[in-house]
């Protein structure tokens, strides 16, 4: 950790900092410059943190020389996570693909998409109980109802199956039904639900915040590793930006980034990432390319009578044809799509 | 609701989706135009939203001419909404300063805290029990202790208190303590925490997400309204941008917006909204000078000891330097500090 | 065009409108809902620009139905416009890999680069001799002397050769010596810099302005095209937004966009899009997977001693590994690598 | 100059890279922590950005510890610069208000609003006779015989007046008609046009970019003055970001920021800052409150004939009433409006 000095600090506000800092155990340096007087301390980042040196007064900045998660992080562990999602593999050499409708809508809905989406090659199943939506007064999901019709199609159709969960009283419900727990952009920083996620040993897809910076959501998974629960998948989405072209931004920067940082698996989710159908395709071939471990897709039987994100989720046929062009772009990233 | 067609859509295309739009007892309406065809849906738009027609494959766009929100909205209500806070009357021409420290960390702590901002002249305590940390390492809250902290002291400087709330669970043990609900940043889209406020008539102080539009706010705010709770607080404490020498970019346009869009009334919290210690006073200034009804501010009897937000944390003689110079402004701006 | 009115305007108030929608020779629509009257105005939106409704007092918002450009729309024309650049064709299904440094240093770093770019596959070579640079401190480019060392490195390796124009007033010399004018992200709404390369018949790779929308790099491409220009080549470089991790963010969304918008042809760069050299490659073929023309890289001897830009340059060894890994993705995407 | 190596730098690099800083005659420092080596370099910043040691394979960052501008920084210059408008200072304890119309239309409009701004308070006159559009199909501006007009005005209402310069071409027309030269958002990083405008000695009034960081501004700005020109206001004027309310969001926290970092006199516009008309009033007196040294308003005889940016232009009338609601902002301020 880097503390730079205000102009103004004297060399009693240094030495006092310098003694805080040895006195937690750390190796403190003294680097007097020609404008401004700079202080190191090396060691656990985090003890760094108790410290709390960026709110003393004479402290005009602090920049960190580690990244703040452990747990997740590349250094800690150097070989890629592989989530075991009942049974698919996820992370590694596979290519992953999950879809379904954005909300469970009616067992005939769920079905004739999970059959669909099987057919053309498709892994895992996804379908919503549990919508946030913007407006009260739109579709607010099943709930536990929608729960069972997942994990009946899901049986039916011998698919893993994930779900969003929004809340801690809902996790024991949904952990009984789903394959996986999905946490939404909306939660990505709900700490509690993190924490409460962290106990159970069930995978969890965790999206991306639409404000957050990859460091954010890597800190988001370090809660869940931190409460002993190993399988994070990691999703980006799309962020907030100004363009209003598309529904968000899909930053695929994020990838190799995310790649980088950390051993935990990330799939890319097209259909949120841009919000239109057109553009789905070509965004999942860019997510198989710069490296990805696979894709979350929203496909629905008949996407114009959808309760939900009908505008960005595929027709069947769209979903097979995005399938059949995905493959040689998989293989050339070094997959395979299982 | 305005309806643009694709190039490509037909004479029948377009009947058949005036046919639905008519079947919902709305009034439809065909502009066929020279490279376009426009259709107008006119009537409650939230019908209209049920129509879905932006997930149709021959339109290309769906504009409202409404918005979504009813009961928030400035027409639903001309007159402004003043929200009773344990007889601190917020909104209409008062101006509401409620500051206090960022977390309850100790009973001296908070008394000590209390007992300066009372006599600099806020009218509110606030203070965090249950607090969103980025980093699962960072202190998290007293929880229930800090409750019983924060109303003990609150009782004793004779002062309403204000607390977040992160979790449904957590509803009934914060509404037995404080005077108020906050809800943060990272909750501002926990829509089922919305709805379990909006079942309580306690007020509830909702703050705008870091990436949240003001409509977002309001659409938030109108789940409260919807459940049947009327008395809700808006906050604007700055939003995600690319600067960075800011915490946040206070989005102090947001004030006179709001102002136009409904009539709840609305508190900025200068300190999220930069970051920095230094520049919370002028901000304060500003917000009031626009138009906000209040302030909500950390201060901290040693901020360099904070377990949180220290950097933001506002010393006793700067808050009174605040309130000291914050009072012309408030008066120009045709409100009472009370 | 839909115009909303405030909901205090009265009937004469629209009947104005009307009139003068109706006096600029295009169909006028009255649409009276229970809360908002509605107008409609239909015709070329350009006219409809010229009323300059937005501004009136009693109109609440205007919606334009069509797109603002015209030229470089895909309607305009449905085929791909290919651009010859000096021999290379740019679009269709051709895939265009244009390398060099970020900026002419030397004869010899230029021509070392020169060399091992083109040995791994480049057929174009970039290099700028008038640098922007965001301190007035840094290295500005060699200015006409780079100019020349760029012709003659092109010359010596048998490759069209791109560089940066700033300003008018060299416009030219860059075209005497140049292959191609890039116009950088700083200059993309310099309107008359774009006015005058309109005259001009050589290409012009325009790239998207950091806090530019999709359709503002097209309006920015209508100026060149209007004033005769039809050789427009569009770069996505990155855009602003709050992720630090990298440089910019990489807005691939935006290829798929520009695609169904425009007949133009669109590279990336991926070296400003990411800023850090590990993450060019990835990226490289994430452009190529969702449809992009081709790319721009940069690429240098010794990137330890560029004089700009060297944490986002490519050592040839690194350049000519992308290029390896490149093709099978290229070929995906139904194109030809040339 | 904090520099982080990659952890599989050896002692070998490290030491490689302390050798060239000390080459540099600046201040080596050695820090081995336990997971990463941290190297110092104290000194002149600018120097040390010759090393250019963020392209170096090893580092894995680089951390500046002083500000990359100089001339413009407090620390240069602890007391504010004043500059003079022609016989108007700008900074210091004055409040500045320059209103005109966007764009010089016509002789009797310029001198119907200039007579009208005055009558108000305002002591200087704005207008521009060079605009950039976003669209080649709209009103451009009168070029030449706008200045002509601005000037006659100016003489005629004795005020002084500021107008855009957009192109280095220009630079000697516009000195030789205006009062100060205006650098709008859109070439703040047109470096050309900031040296041309550096070898004048009269003001330079420099807008914010709209994707540009405070830092990049005086960066902006360190151009002008390093060419020896003193003269520079500065403007916030609003930034891009995901709200779509408003038309920028106007970053009032930029206000105090700008003050503790630099010397120079910075303005506020709340036209562009907001685009809506009803908003200007409200942001003007918050610009006041927060500590700017004036405002930039467009005010418009006729706002819905206005030739461009008419939604944003005050009527006279509303004009006169900001003027009277500002001045107990101003005065609250410790600011004189003349």
């Amino acid at each position: 950790m880097i503390i730079v000095l205000k102009p103004e600090a004297t060399k009693e506000h240094a030495d006092a900092i310098l003694e805080r800092i040895e006195a937690k155990g750390l190796k403190p340096l003294y680097m007097p410059g020609t404008e401004r007087v700079v202080l190191g301390a090396l060691g656990d980042e985090r003890l760094l943190g108790e410290l709390r040196l960026d709110s003393h007064p004479m402290v005009e900045s602090v920049q960190a020389v580690l990244a703040p998660y452990k747990l997740v992080s590349r250094e800690m562990r150097g070989h890629d996570t592989i989530v075991d999602l009942d049974g698919v593999a996820v992370g590694g050499t596979n290519f992953t693909v999950i879809a379904g409708p954005c909300a469970v809508e009616s067992r005939e809905q769920m079905l004739g998409t999970a059959e669909a989406v099987k057919a053309a090659g498709a892994v895992g199943l996804r379908g919503g109980a549990y919508k946030p939506r913007t407006s009260p007064y739109a579709f607010q999901g099943l709930g536990e109802e929608g729960l069972r019709i997942l994990r009946e199609v899901a049986d039916a159709t011998g698919m893993p199956c994930v779900t969003e969960v929004v809340e801690v009283a809902d996790v024991e419900a949904v952990e009984e039904y789903a394959s996986a727990f999905q946490v939404g952009a909306r939660n990505m920083q709900n700490f509690r639900l993190l924490r409460a996620l962290g106990q159970s040993r069930k995978p969890v897809i965790l999206k991306r915040g639409m404000a957050a910076k990859v460091d954010d959501l890597l800190m988001a998974a370090e809660y869940i590793l931190s409460e002993g629960n190993p399988n994070v998948i990691l999703c980006e989405r799309g962020i907030q930006t100004f363009e209003t072209a598309t529904r968000n931004t899909l930053d695929l920067n994020a990838i190799p980034v995310i790649k980088a940082r950390t051993h935990l698996p990330v799939l890319v989710d097209p259909s949120h990432g841009t919000g239109i159908r057109e553009f789905v395709a070509p965004m999942a071939r860019a997510a198989a390319a710069c490296g990805a471990d696979g894709l979350l897709v929203e496909v629905h039987v008949r996407p114009e009578e959808a309760l939900s994100d009908g505008k960005q989720s595929l027709y069947p046929a769209q979903f097979e044809e995005l399938m059949r062009g995905l493959e040689p772009f998989v293989v050339a990233a070094g997959k395979t799509l299982r």
